[in-house]
């Protein structure tokens, strides 16, 4: 059969590893597709850089357009990321009828219906396993492996800088900002670290992860929100002794009466295979009502297991470029005219457990008015740890832990006990997980 | 589009979980793949058990040949189980260009290479992704989703019945015999249960594994078992104060000069995330070139858990049915033409570091003479942990980590060893993986 001939936009890191990988397992990839894959063209910002790969057989250009207007290139790999001139490269090579494969979380979780709608009108492919947790393929694991099973549940650690600066916390008792500027200095968090420690990266993946699960259309603005970086260490520290751990996690339930979906610390017993995910590795557990709890680990990062899942990707392409349409895996995993919305919870309608801690000056005191608003709101307590009083300070802090509960009436009680005299405000609030 | 039948052979627990799934499932699962799917004839045993399914729109029927003889047919899924029946309907269905879907791991195992070779000539497909740890989709993560890999190692948890017996013995200090009855009183393992506790049962789902992973023909007699039933409490009570589980593993190894298959209990350290999946779960650990390390877990049994596969290999099948070969995944990961042998290696090629348990009369006077047998075949040695003797006994243990090294040579130190008088016959011992 004839080669496939592949043109990369972007040959960074991923670009370049994506090359790298193409090239070195060149014969085994061959033998399982039946035909040639090769990398003929890819877009650099600058002509003269080291790269990963062998460019000798490669066209390279500065105008990316020109590779997704080439008549004959078969895939247009996008790497170049960001939500302007990439979906810009990506409309266009969906135009030229190129099946497109792309790394790109945000485009996808911003932009994904408009461009599989386009791709659907040309009958052409989009594939994005690479971007959500690396080298895992938890997107082909949800839309086909668990294909006969409702999701119920799905719960990741889906950033790896993030979880790398709460590893390095609770193991080595550092603080959030010394850890995030080993973090920079490694290359694992930007300059510019927002996106990570704010969880905006964790919440564009899990939109793409809700949608292939539940079947919803990509909706990045009712995706919760919260970041790591107001975490503190004496929490990471009390969560231990208690025996939790706290990841960053991005997390999707589906209920009769909506779905949530939210990004935020998480305490997870310490005996759960997750809490055990350390570094900057990444896992999701999902949860089928046939299959019951799955967990998908990996490297969420770096050039070459990224460029494991852009490979798969060009490779399930591969097989079927010849093929009719109704042969591949639907974009988001169900038809498109089946793809239907749900209610989003807010905040206020949120089930679950909770971590909360408030520092009180006069413990004797507060205790039973502090019992009496939880039951005023029918919120059990599941346990309760008084700290120690630290050396200097006139406070003592008060740990409790909630049964599940609907976080509305929760915040309700925790108003009530910031009011208090002997209450400082502001009380901190962990939602906490069993996954059981 | 026309709604695909299926027909399963044998409604028992997996048949009937997998008529149920279909079943409460259909309206999600039309919505993946476009078209209804139904379950119109199953055969039984006796036509009137108890079924976890609804039968009323089903013809049963006691004979199987039936179903794979049935016109409207276009799915068979054989949950028959055992290789000779089951191994003369599925060629039958192949012949009768039926598309098969298969639980059967001795069937794969053992006559896979005459059964796929039968079915590309007809042109139909065998899947077989429940025929391996269950609710995992690992065979889709190997042959898919980690396509662009050369697969360099995989090493799993396959047999939950075991895992169950050496969390209980670690966890509770129970014995191997005590453990094994409750598993068959919890249904966990069979009245004669040779095939998990030997490891056969590990052995025919190495095969498989190792068979998509390397291109290799499926070879179950090269795999080297054992089982764990010889494996003592004290054994596993050292491992555990040395920083180890033992867990019962297949793995299969690539490297230049061959492949190692073996099935084992192994010492792995306790950190490592598949040293801590317990009870009946199942795990695959699996390094790919690209990738790194990945982990695969979930339920590797249960009627449910078990549909979730077969149910995911109906509609893989499904989305393909009218379209070319050349568009479905090959039986064994690679073009059948490109499935190469490779040398598979000996216990005394294997590459390993090892627990050794020597029982001596006189540990004054042996320390000396066991280094210098390990040191004349050049092993070097980790660490070494003397235990106290014990009341009433006149000898004490005296453990050895060595670093990795050739079995072969390793067997030669021992054989020495134990010849010497102060020595007690016969040493223990267990292969160390570190997975890192």
């Amino acid at each position: 059969m004839k080669a496939i001939k592949v043109g990369i936009l972007g040959l960074g890191t991923v670009g370049g590893g994506t090359a790298l990988v193409l090239q070195r397992n060149a014969n085994e990839i061959s033998r399982r597709v039946g035909r040639p894959v090769h990398v003929t063209m890819a877009s650099v910002r600058s002509l003269d850089s080291q790269r990963l790969c062998d460019c000798s057989q490669l066209t390279l250009t500065q105008d990316p357009f020109e590779i997704v207007n080439a008549p004959d290139i078969d895939i247009v790999v996008e790497l170049i990321g960001g939500d302007t001139v990439a979906k810009d490269l990506v409309l266009k090579a969906i135009e030229n009828k190129k099946h497109v494969v792309t790394a790109n979380k945000a485009l996808i979780a911003l932009h994904g219906n408009e461009i599989f709608a386009a791709a659907e009108a040309k009958n052409v492919s989009v594939s994005y396993e690479s971007a959500v947790a690396g080298g895992i393929s938890i997107i082909k694991a949800i839309r086909e492996g668990l294909a006969g099973n409702k999701i119920e549940l799905l719960a990741g650690i889906i950033n790896g800088t993030g979880n790398f600066i709460l590893t390095e916390m609770r193991d080595k008792g550092r603080t959030f900002d010394d850890v995030l500027v080993e973090a920079q200095e490694l290359g694992y968090a930007e300059a510019d670290p927002t996106f990570d420690v704010e969880g905006i990266d964790a919440a564009h993946k899990l939109t793409i992860l809700a949608a292939i699960a539940f079947g919803t259309p990509l909706q990045f603005d009712k995706v919760y929100t919260e970041g790591i970086s107001k975490l503190s260490l004496i929490d990471v520290g009390y969560a231990e002794e208690l025996g939790y751990r706290i990841k960053h996690l991005g997390i999707a339930k589906a209920s009769d009466d909506g779905l949530e979906l939210r990004v935020h610390p998480t305490l997870i017993p310490e005996k759960r295979l997750i809490a055990n995910v350390d570094g900057v590795m990444n896992a999701v557990l999902v949860k089928g009502d046939a299959v019951g709890n799955t967990m998908h680990y990996g490297a969420g990062a770096g050039a070459e297991p990224t460029a494991s899942a852009v490979v798969a990707d060009i490779l399930d392409i591969v097989r079927t470029i010849d093929a009719p349409t109704s042969c591949r895996v639907p974009h988001l995993g169900f038809q498109p005219a089946e793809i239907k919305d749900r209610p989003v919870k807010t905040v206020e309608q949120f089930e679950s457990a909770y971590y909360l801690r408030f520092d009180v000056s006069d413990i004797a005191g507060v205790m039973s008015k502090l019992s009496s608003q939880f039951a005023d709101q029918n919120i059990s307590i599941e346990g309760i740890a008084q700290k120690e009083p630290v050396a200097g300070q006139d406070f003592v802090s008060v740990i409790f832990i909630t049964q599940r509960t609907n976080e509305g009436q929760l915040d309700r009680a925790i108003a009530s006990i910031e009011a208090m005299d002997e209450v400082r405000a502001d009380a901190i609030k962990i939602r906490v997980e069993h996954f059981n």
